[in-house]
Formats: structure tokens, sequence, C-alpha cells
């Protein structure tokens, strides 16, 4: 059987909640997410790994203790391995999120994590 | 100092070769390289790590041993480990590549790999 491809736009138009990441796929042992963002999240770092934003739509402000990166469409950030940072869109903006398998979306911060729900 | 972003178009603007990945970033053990793709790349397998390919402009076929995928703006495709496959654009398509770190971008085939290149 020939691989399945994913589409990133259909696995969006099929959820609606802000900050709950849906799997689409593994990399080795990282997990492919599509989230869509809305307001700000809970500020957090991830100890055991790096925390990659690709924007697919809209725009993401990611919020760092010593500054701000403004992310559009097509634009990327790895926040690295123990960086707090606080993801904020003042619309909704689509993207793709990779994280380690096992990594609550909150990381560190004292908060419910979005379930691991594959689509 | 805040964390630089990458904007992906502007990488892609700045080189022509075909199927001559760059680095323009790391997520923990992992390249994050963008290619342009144009014509019929080598057949080869990757025997310590998926390829995970996604399309930003253009179109793509990945040929399989068992069939082919064919990739629009937008789509992803995660090729397992040791799974030969052929990248083929007729035109030319923008590409963001994930590969492990050290990995030759032509995996186990008799073809000299592209240099590990960052911009």
């Amino acid at each position: 059987m020939p691989l399945e491809k994913v589409n990133l736009a259909e696995k969006l138009a099929s959820f609606d909640e802000p900050f709950s990441p849906r799997i689409v796929g593994y990399y080795n042992d990282t997990k492919i997410q599509v989230a869509k963002t809305k307001g700000p999240f809970v500020w957090h770092s991830h100890p055991d790994t790096d925390d990659l934003f690709l924007v697919l739509a809209g725009r993401l402000r990611v919020e760092l203790r010593d500054g701000e990166v403004e992310l559009g469409e097509g634009e990327l950030l790895v926040v690295p391995r123990g960086v707090e940072h606080r993801p904020v869109a003042d619309d909704e903006a689509h993207v793709l999120l990779l994280e380690l398998k096992g990594t609550p979306n909150t990381g560190d911060a004292d908060a419910e994590p979005a379930p691991e729900v594959e689509i």
C-alpha cells in the first residue's frame, strides 16, 4: 500500500478548539501536529524538547521573557528546550507544531494539557 | 536576545540548485531544511531516520516501489525509515525537509550527497 499523505488544511478544517493540537502523523520520535491558536496560551517551557512552530495561516506572536517574535505565514521558530514562552494570537492562526512524543502541550506549566488526539 | 525566526520563502529565494537542501535550523536532533526540487532525484532510503516532505510551493511526486504519492502545497508525507523512494518534480517545487543530523540526502544510494550547508 502506498503511504498516505496529509493535507494540512483539511486536517485544520476538521476542528475548532484553540490550543488543542491534533496529531496528524509521526516523524521518528516526534509528533507532527496542527493547531489553531486564538488569544493567549499559558507561559511554559519544555524541559526535554525543543518546540517548533510553523505558521500556516494568520499571525502568531511568541512571547519570551526577553522579547517576542512575531510570525507570519511561512515563518517558523524553534524555541529551545527549557526556554519559557507564551504563544499569543490576536486573531486565529493555523500552526504546524512539532513536539516530542509524550510531551504535554503545556510543558511545565501548572495547567491542564490538551489530550493527545490523532486525526 | 530574542530568538530568531526563519522566513522560508526568503531562504528559498537565496539559492537555485535543485536537490541541494539548505539547513535553516535544528529541532532536537533533526535538521530543518528547505530544498528546491526539479526533475527526478535518485532512488534511496534512509536506514536510520524517517524522511518528512512538506510542499511549500509547486507539486512533488514521491515514487515508491509499490506506488506513488502526489503532493501539492500544504501537503506532507512521512517516508518511514528503510522505505525506498524517489522524489520527482515535473516543475520546480519548494519543499520543507526534515532529516536526522548526519543523514546524507541521498540515503543509502550510490550517489554523491549534497554538502550540509547552513543558511
